[in-house]
């Protein structure tokens, strides 16, 4: 008689956090045969910032994770955020030149500096509560708590569940914890402790002023071409991205704008700013921008942006606690792909999750070890990538920004940065996640055939 | 009866320094029946540098500039730089831990940060005097002229052949000149103006202070395994390469340190360094560093490092003019790559002037057009890449000398680099010089069918 034949008791995993990342890899785990519960601490689903948008890549990573998830994507309105023109349908991303104009008999002029293909449908946008709602639907009920705020994670030996307690003075049992938290992840407080430097998140220096903008005014202020299309213009110590959303209704407009100064509240990272500040910090720039600039509202959101780049979290796994998405690696915004990158964590352990599965149903005892070397390797495929991100984002934030573009004698040097930007766009863009999910199998199979999930220290002299 | 039936004029080009490009190039011209003629200023062949290093894949490049060049390389004595051992035939470079002791009872032990696989004899590395020798070996009598410092180029006008005027009051004709006359390139400040920013070359507030040391001693500072194959030491604001050279009886040791302060004198670049200096720079890092610095010479060559990096070439032609190597896009040498870059060049232009001469043979009165679009399109696919490694190398250089290397806390995001500066190493080693001809000759076609090699303005709205 086979073990299989056997029903054994399912692996039981807690994800903290109901978050895209969060439910995406609820999905997931619910189709390898994991018996999951996620813990939210909102009285509802977070609709933090108005709108998401996944590359084409990333979308395929969803549907290796399950095929419902490009569904839900889709039926909560998910459009390419910019496409080529009738044309040409694919999506582009567009840099120019904000702020210099060589042209006084033509002060509406912009240079088109550097212009990247990402295909067809290389981006599709959503708002993210209308995803998240769509994704709730996939998800049996019961498996969400809402209004569970975790407290403390107690790993009370092998061969027990872990203890998950809540504010509320509630607790929960889990075979493992995944932390999709966020950027002030509680999960990775408990696995880091909360005196390390990566516990929390740091200011970048850099505000985000957003706002809608309706498409009329948009044309107004920048012609019907630039308002139809994606367009990042790059300015000394500021740039401006904008690109029409709902229908072509409007323009969704962020201003990037470089702050010295610290960052008051670290507990509260969305300020009120007004339009004096956004003027000023655009004051020189040439006329379409600030034409639409003056078409903002005289107040709107300022969002401090906060990420893991000065302290990078060093293992995003201990025992059976691991982290992912912003929870792992918080990023600021600037290649648009933090969400991304969370999918990316979520195929991964999905596709652990279900070697884990298939080896507990042969040999349930081995369930402790084998999910400790599932989070081992799951360290060991994504943390570089991942935290590649995070630097590379503070990266194209310093070429959007440079000085140079402030200084004609500096603009050729300038606009050698695109051949870079580029680059690292098509790093995240091009992922090849069919080989990091044959490095996941493999480094999965190594760890469970030598010790049990041990690290190999670095090779020292 | 046909026009090739005809005996034509060659296509004469001049080459403007007879270093390693410039005589690389002269072979490949040669090779696809070009009359060359290459005027060099110094009385015999340069010898600054005691050593360079190619590629493997510039090395496949001199293979299809002309066989005869790789021959020349390896009948000068290049070996393989960096060996993995015995039991794997790859070079490898390695990223050390230069100043961090986590560990007080073994303060010799280090770290190895990170190691990438450059193949096999992924780098080969030669004395250049040696290898310029065996080059001109190769090389007609009479097609270089020594003691030929370049004053003037001027263009007499459409159908008439270019005027070089000499500082000795000599003067010669050629149908185009191309300028691989290096850093200080005077064809530079011809095509660009001397008043151009671009002209000349400016400090990268890095020196660096190069040493042989015999095996022995270079064992006893860092034992065998290091000593024996290539090691990068990496702290705050320095670095330290070294690697074996002359069979293994000594190392090549190059310490590479900022600089706060500016350059002195422009014109000479090489400046005699102290023991004292060195010392000072690496005070504080661990012990086989130290001991190592400690049997440098009492005193030794510094180098200024001078690059094109704020103040980039806008474009590598005009006119019947153009300019390769470091006289286009000099770089300073953190990626060991400068020269590779160059014969990357000598390919594009070889391939290039293999279609003018093959259209001139046709069509005799095509020749002033087809050089002026065989240059506007070599600026087109060369100019990009080339001005990259030039920002890249400044970056890996930011990215060596951190001053988180210094702060245990920060080891942790120090380390983060690894990932970019090996996507950066693998664009150089694995070009797709492939399509980069693909595109060469596509380019070149384009021009000649269209407007006679004109720019097309770039995109403004």
């Amino acid at each position: 008689m086979e073990a299989s034949d056997h029903p054994t008791e399912p692996i039981e995993i807690a994800i903290v956090g109901g978050g895209i990342i969060g439910l995406v890899l609820t999905v997931g785990l619910l189709r390898v045969g994991v018996k999951v519960k996620v813990y939210e601490q909102a009285k509802g689903f977070r609709e933090i910032g108005a709108g998401i948008a996944f590359t084409a890549n990333a979308i395929r990573c969803m549907n290796l994770i399950d095929p419902a998830v490009p569904v839900a994507l889709r039926s909560s309105g998910s459009v390419a955020t910019s496409n080529g023109g009738e044309q040409d349908p694919n999506d582009y991303l567009r840099w120019i030149d904000g702020y210099d104009r060589h042209r006084e008999d033509d002060p509406y002029r912009q240079q088109l500096f550097f212009k990247l293909d990402a295909g067809y449908r290389g981006f599709e946008g959503c708002r993210r509560d209308q995803f998240l709602e769509a994704l709730v639907k996939v998800i049996p009920p019961g498996v969400v708590e809402l209004k569970k705020r975790l407290a403390t994670v107690e790993d009370r030996g092998n061969d027990k569940k872990l203890l998950l307690t809540f504010r509320d003075g509630t607790a929960a049992e889990a075979d493992a914890v995944i932390g999709c938290d966020g950027v002030k992840s509680r999960v990775r407080q408990i696995l880091l402790g909360e005196d390390d430097p990566a516990s929390r998140p740091r200011y970048t220096h850099c505000v985000a002023y957003r706002t809608l903008i309706p498409m009329d005014k948009a044309i107004e202020a920048l012609g019907t071409y630039k308002a139809m299309n994606q367009h990042n213009h790059v300015g000394p110590n500021a740039n401006l991205l904008h690109y029409p959303v709902a229908n072509n209704a409007m323009i969704n407009a962020v201003a990037f704008v470089r702050d010295p100064n610290d960052w008051p509240d670290d507990t509260q990272t969305v300020a009120q700013g007004t339009l004096g500040d956004v003027k000023a910090a655009f004051e020189g720039w040439c006329p379409p921008v600030r034409d639409l600039v003056d078409r903002f509202p005289e107040t709107m959101s300022k969002w401090g942006i906060f990420d893991l780049w000065e302290y990078p979290v060093p293992r995003y796994n201990s025992g059976r606690l691991c982290l992912a998405g912003d929870a792992a690696h918080a990023t600021s915004p600037h290649h648009g792909a933090g969400a991304c990158m969370g999918i990316e964590d979520a195929l991964c352990l999905t596709t652990l999750m279900q070697e884990v599965v298939a080896e507990c149903r042969e040999d349930p005892e081995s369930k402790d070890r084998a999910l400790r070397a599932a989070f081992s390797t799951y360290d060991a495929v994504r943390r570089t990538r991942s935290q590649w991100l995070v630097n590379s984002s503070r990266r194209v934030c310093d070429l959007h920004q440079q000085l140079e573009w402030g200084d004609a004698a500096k603009l050729v040097k300038a606009q050698t940065c695109f051949e870079e930007i580029g680059d690292r766009s098509l790093k995240i863009w091009r992922f090849d996640y069919e080989t990091m999910l044959k490095e996941t199998l493999q480094g999965y199979k190594q760890k469970r055939a030598s010790s049990n999930g041990a690290m190999k220290d670095m090779t020292v002299y």
